[in-house]
């Protein structure tokens, strides 16, 4: 299956940054030097700095088994750059530090780069920095993503005010059940040669798992539309969980419903499959990379207008809670019960 | 030996993150918001950022058998500021990204971060984020640092000049050295009980290798002696492969003399102890984190009166390349036989 495979000490670690970084060319007017010194060099006169990090390690954050390299790279681009567009911001650059088993080659680390250079490209970021060491086991992978926004412009987590409205982009528990999906595949195929997994008709379950975007789109529509959101989160963790994030440290309780909250067609087949309750997948499935933000009232008609956001519920007052209303008209006390990788088990 | 231990699976990743950052106060003009959004918001409207990363993984990096928790923080951070230091800048901010395995307790955590803050408190530098989570094996520790250095201040690697002077901080080999021991004590303690290491003596070299510190004091006197290098960098592989960097990015070759490279007493004792050749230690070593930098030829005299910096030789035309005059008056080619994890033998 594999082409030709060069091992990485050939080349040694200054080796395979050269070949890693060949032909990058700044796009932004803020990146003055790139890679090839003790550190980046970059200027920000007239907005902020924002700096966002994220580390991914091989057995809890991905499994190779069915994450092509390529879509590994580009989502671990992509996830940070999320969180730069969360608070209202345009990522810029990023330093990307990684920890290589000798497992893998110099082409496996050219695949991961390819889809990291690749999100870099469509997201109009500059690769600036990093780290490449060995590591003893497995793929370790540390991003860290630079953007800016005028200070006016920033948007925080906790600017929620009471009678806001709470919105949401997109639909939320698709990128969960393509990991239950892609999951179930994994074990059908165990052990069996030439095993063809079944993703058809669910190819969006898929995507959403392996190749998320980050929602740009939604920054820019909010932008056009003169709406500054009063607090924002991008949905890593799960609804619930980044909900009770923003209501906490807004000082605000909530009100979503049942009823608005966005599901696409095949997370509900995929739910019913699986025997799964749907709107527990969508409250705290994760790896969403959705937004999730306030908005004044007085925005109602605006925002219902915009493609692609839906509002959910409101922002109320400390004493009543955060809690979800049923489509039976009960009301369910939200809890992070979202995807904490510090909770599961360890083989060590 | 241990007091209490808490599972970190009692606080959740939150309840952690929040314990470990209780208490901190920007020191900071240019941070803005640390820890607690999507990302830090800094504001740097009258110098350029610098921005550098490094990833440190256990059994590649550090070894806990004889590396305290708390070192092992202080040490992550210092190298990190070291890099800022070695482009001339200042260290301002940083954010620290944990992989903790099952076998560590939130007691482990906070002394890590004990070293991490310790290091941040005396170099004034601010903990502005980070992310934790869970890792299969082992611990991995991500850091991400930003400094700022007025635009004209910045010194590159590429600046070397035919015919200037060579000059590096303090001593070298003595963390190499100092790691050799600890190895050495390592082996010496395996299965007994109450095994007390021998240290007595050696003290520096343990100190060195444990608890190594950023020159910001050179950088410092550079300042006020109106001194501005022409090519720096910090030496974290050795004084060879970071030489070579240099005159391969500045075009140029260079002369260093065995006789002039700074060696402490107590890291020629050990190299004699172990029968390991003192020269070779002193330039492939790695972990000095000193600074190697060059000045114009006119700087001769003010250089040599500077406390902790020597010459040890000069820049040349590209064509005669990179070499030692050892002390009979040979050439010796320089080659970058410097630390390299990429190179060692994995476990996987």
């Amino acid at each position: 299956m594999e082409e030709k495979q060069t091992e990485i000490s050939q080349l040694g670690e200054f080796g395979l940054i050269d070949r890693l970084t060949d032909g990058l060319v700044p796009r932004n007017e803020s990146t003055l030097r790139g890679v090839g010194d003790d550190g980046a060099v970059l200027r920000y006169p007239s907005s902020d700095v924002l700096v966002t990090t994220d580390l991914l390690l091989e057995g809890v954050h991905f499994d190779l088994t069915y994450v092509p390299l390529k879509h590994l790279g580009y989502k671990a681009a992509v996830v940070n750059f999320s969180d730069i567009y969360a608070m209202n911001g345009t990522p810029r650059q990023i330093t990307v530090s990684l920890g290589i088993s000798k497992r893998f080659t110099v082409e496996h680390i050219e695949a991961l780069y390819s889809g990291i250079r690749l999100a870099c490209e469509i997201y109009g970021v500059d690769l600036v920095g990093g780290d490449t060491t060995s590591s003893r086991q497995g793929l370790v992978i540390s991003i860290t993503c630079i953007g800016d926004a005028l200070s006016d412009e920033i948007v925080y987590r906790d600017g929620a005010k009471d009678t806001d409205l709470i919105c949401v982009s997109g639909d939320l528990g698709s990128a969960y059940m393509g990991l239950q999906l892609l999951e179930r595949e994994k074990v059908a195929s165990s052990g069996q040669r030439d095993f063809v997994p079944q993703f058809q008709g669910k190819e969006y379950l898929v995507e959403r798992q392996l190749k998320p975007e980050a929602r740009r789109d939604i920054i820019e529509e909010l932008h056009k539309a003169d709406i500054k959101p009063t607090s924002m989160m991008d949905i890593s963790d799960g609804l619930s969980s980044e909900l009770l994030h923003i209501c906490k440290q807004s000082h605000t309780g909530c009100r979503i419903y049942e009823d608005r909250i966005p599901i696409d067609y095949q997370t509900a087949v995929m739910a019913e499959e699986l025997g799964m309750n749907l709107v527990t997948a969508a409250l705290n499935g994760g790896e969403d990379y959705e937004l999730l933000f306030t908005v004044p009232l007085h925005y109602h008609e605006k925002i219902e207008s915009l493609p692609g956001i839906k509002v959910i519920g409101h922002i109320t007052k400390p004493e009543l809670g955060c809690a979800m209303i049923t489509r039976d008209g009960n009301e369910i006390t939200l809890k992070a019960q979202g995807w904490n990788p510090l909770l599961e088990t360890d083989s060590e």
